[in-house]
């Protein structure tokens, strides 16, 4: 397993008029914390797309258990509960600053060869990278 | 059953620099197609909420089978299976211009009574205006 | 002198806490006015991409007269007042369902050759296709 | 005058196909930098409005130097070269991860009391933490 932790605040043009973040715009917080995640390796989502790479986004689910205020500096944690092939799948837990659970989400992403736009396997050095924490 | 369809075209800010609609801004989608749905009933949501019921989403979750690309005009078929209680489910289905089905998508939200901030039912003449669909 | 006019309804993700439209979201509104005032012309931006120019923004400037609140139908005009040489100049005015004046705002674009990243001039035909309003 | 630097990175869903980060989503950098300027005096946006003042935006203008691209760290640096009164004025400089100057802008606000809509002086502990860097 490997986890990693992001903190990202919530901007006033996130929020809606119900005083909530807009329930669209937490997919943009999984992203953040999944690039972060991968920065705390060693990688980054601009380097393996730089090197033809690239992980759309397939299926994603998720369960808004209270509301994320404006201002509120959101914990945003991602876990990786199996080593990627083709595909790799990505849990988050968010935590608002009284430490309670207030969203969960899961996502399946996958490797796209933007070559000839087919799915692929990440790179090796992505995969060394990861092979320490599922042993 | 009810069943109703919007169209929306991909804007420029919708996209990222893959070249497709962002992930993320899919449930933007839904809830216009949501707010069209009820609009085609004789019935707002700004009203609804003018008169103290909210309709924040518990859960959603998505599959996103080919891209939404710039400037395409998206269908976006919204279906209601079973009449509402105190929560309401939603289902989505959206083709591009080819009529290919190109993402799937559920949302479960709740009416809840902005007074006290509680589940509620919704108001009886959006009821009444769903039964005939529901015979 | 060119014209044109296109409506666009507030979605509910595009309003913030303070329960008008976020200040950053008119940017879109003027880019969808834009896009409709071309394809008003038998033009489109998507098609201009496709033959290797693109039309960044390079100024913009805005006044924020009234809000615009949540499912108002805005209407956005937006004006040409003369030729594009290799920048192209664009005023725009927005109106709310009441027909009040609530944003005024111009944007400054050029037109770029993407396979050198240089400015240019557009095509031949976009010229042609508004000749007839500069007379 | 009174200076605050921020650093903000570019996220994936901010950027557009021209692979830009797309010319609407710098206003909400400029907000997130005063936010954060407030903050480094002790002041926060959302205590402001607990307390019954707003501020919306009644003007903005900006130059498109360089693009933003995905990933970088911006360096976005706020000053506000007068003590504000009802209005407010800030400037924005912001500077890739070359140092390079790459977008400026002006925002003008007003503080509004919430209770009757109507502009209003700001909090005088606001005037006062102020007060030091405009002698």
């Amino acid at each position: 397993m490997f986890e990693h932790t992001t903190k990202i605040r919530v901007r006033y043009g996130e929020t809606d008029q119900m005083g909530y973040m807009y329930y669209g715009n937490y997919a943009e917080f999984y992203e953040v914390a999944r690039v972060e995640m991968l920065r705390s390796l060693g990688l980054t989502y601009s380097g393996m797309e730089a090197s033809g790479i690239m992980m759309p986004v397939l299926e994603m689910k998720c369960k808004y258990l209270k509301p994320a205020l404006y201002d509120e500096e959101i914990t945003v944690k991602v876990i990786m509960d199996k080593m990627p092939g083709v595909k790799i799948h990505f849990r988050y837990e968010l935590f608002n600053e009284k430490e309670e659970l207030i969203h969960i989400a899961e996502t399946l992403l996958v490797f796209v060869n933007m070559a000839n736009n087919r799915p692929c396997l990440p790179a090796p050095d992505f995969l060394d990278k990861l092979k320490p924490f599922f042993k």
